[in-house]
């Protein structure tokens, strides 16, 4: 059961990364709901998209998504909406990520109340994904939103198409959305002393989950050409099970095999601290690790 | 100058550590205030002595402190007091860290605002300290503490002893008091491989400032008997300059000397998230480090 002292991220995306004024005004709305605060926020007009990074209690956060959709419902309208990322909704995805005094299970939860405050306050349909969903088929963003705003009426009428909450007809400028939990995701990429973009391909198959490497591991090579060096760019979807320190650390060990080393890594957005306790205490070999020894973590 | 957002660190240190009646009054009180958090309390029988860890603003922590000396005058009578630990004073030190929004200047400004106010308020005259320091003689604690309780109204009759508030004598039974500003202090020990005490000793010599090794690391070698091993046992009093990382990957080097190996490490007390981040950031070698890349930072 979700308590008031929960503290859960979200990460709402929504259909509009071009004028300017129409994202000030939607950031404002979210800025001025109490117990929630916005981390960060970026967007990006080829996109044709923002991402926000929200944090808050669950009243806070009930508020923010209540005025995002507001403001959305105010200001977008799929009808009239191009840009290059994919997408079904105004408000196109509502991911939570537990972060203090809550678990994943009160994060199902809470996303599930949420989903139907959606459909029901906005008349938006929802799907519920990742750790939310209510099928296989479902946990995977992508496959719900294949086919995007366009074809979603026709791909609705299909039986297992059927939203969790709502009918079986997309709002008609809201369109629909996928709200759910899920774990932190960390954006890594380790840099490589190689121009040769196969070798980087080479590595990030032998790392990631998908093609034998580690379970929450995704991985592909991008060439760096400013730099004539090239890069293994990945997503950490579960930096618990599959930490930094051991991607690192199995990259160093399969560049060894061309010749090859790592020269310097970065993260993409935001980590949480926890991930980097974790594989700081791996690198010292900390005996007495605990996260409340960090003394910002008892604020 | 100090705003009111900055967030300081205190660990004032008073002469109580076995009447748990009284410990519990007095952390009572200070947890009462509004605007500060107690992070944690620590309180050893031998020493008498209770080691008090708070957070908070500016104003929250002038009245933490306030009720502190309220409590001690309450309960303490240094006359009474005997203990293994060093003492002064009923509230025998209380240092202050900048934690966020706020300077070592600021702290050093809000440390002479609060010694001022501990001899107006409660008659308790004040030595600043650390880099409060008003003379080179005073910046060591121990040296100002030389004497204790009982050689005080002695020592103070020294013009170079005259407090930096308040007249010539202790408060009859709260003594005098230490009140400065320092950076964040680390207790962190490397364990190593070996019963030899000597070859720990070999070890903190070469990685200690005093003995020609890091400017701002204390360390002595220490047996660990009933693990048959030894340890390099540390204070790290900068660790923006003195790096854990570059401490412990010192002492591997130095332990080759002698064919031993660090087999693990341990923190005592709280640690800054930032000093594990740029620890973190060198063993991966993070390109684009900055604090706020941490999810925490931005709470």
């Amino acid at each position: 059961m979700l308590n008031e002292k929960a503290l859960i991220e979200s990460i709402p995306n929504f259909s509009e990364g071009r004028r300017r004024e129409v994202i000030d005004d939607i950031i404002a709305a979210v800025k001025a709901v109490e117990g929630v605060k916005v981390l960060d926020h970026s967007s990006d007009a080829d996109h044709n998209r923002t991402v926000l990074t929200l944090a808050g209690s669950p009243a806070g956060l009930r508020e923010a998504i209540r005025a995002l959709y507001r403001k959305a419902a105010e200001h977008i309208d799929l009808r009239k909406h191009s840009g290059e990322h994919p997408r079904m909704g105004a408000v196109d995805v509502v991911p939570f990520v537990p972060l203090r005094n809550c678990t994943m299970e009160d994060c199902v939860e809470f996303s599930k109340e949420i989903g139907r405050m959606i459909w029901e306050e906005f008349g938006v349909p929802v799907f519920l994904y990742e750790n939310s969903a209510t099928s296989d088929a479902r946990k995977n963003l992508a496959k719900i939103r294949k086919g995007e705003f366009e074809g979603m009426a026709e791909k609705m009428k299909q039986p297992e198409w059927k939203p969790d909450f709502g009918g079986d007809e997309p709002h008609p400028s809201l369109g629909v959305s996928a709200v759910g939990a899920r774990m932190a995701l960390i954006a890594f990429n380790v840099n490589l002393d190689t121009p040769d973009v196969e070798i980087a391909n080479k590595i990030a198959r032998a790392v990631r989950h998908i093609s034998g490497g580690l379970r929450y591991c995704k991985a592909m090579g991008v060439e760096l050409k400013d730099r004539n060096q090239t890069q293994v760019s990945m997503n950490l979807v579960n930096y618990k099970k599959t930490p930094i320190y051991r991607v690192v650390e199995l990259i160093r060990i399969e560049a060894k095999r061309y010749g090859v080393n790592v020269v310097g890594s970065e993260i993409v957005g935001l980590v949480p601290m926890e991930a980097i306790a974790e594989s700081f205490a791996y690198y010292v070999g900390l005996e007495n690790y605990d996260f409340e020894m960090i003394l910002e973590s008892r604020l």
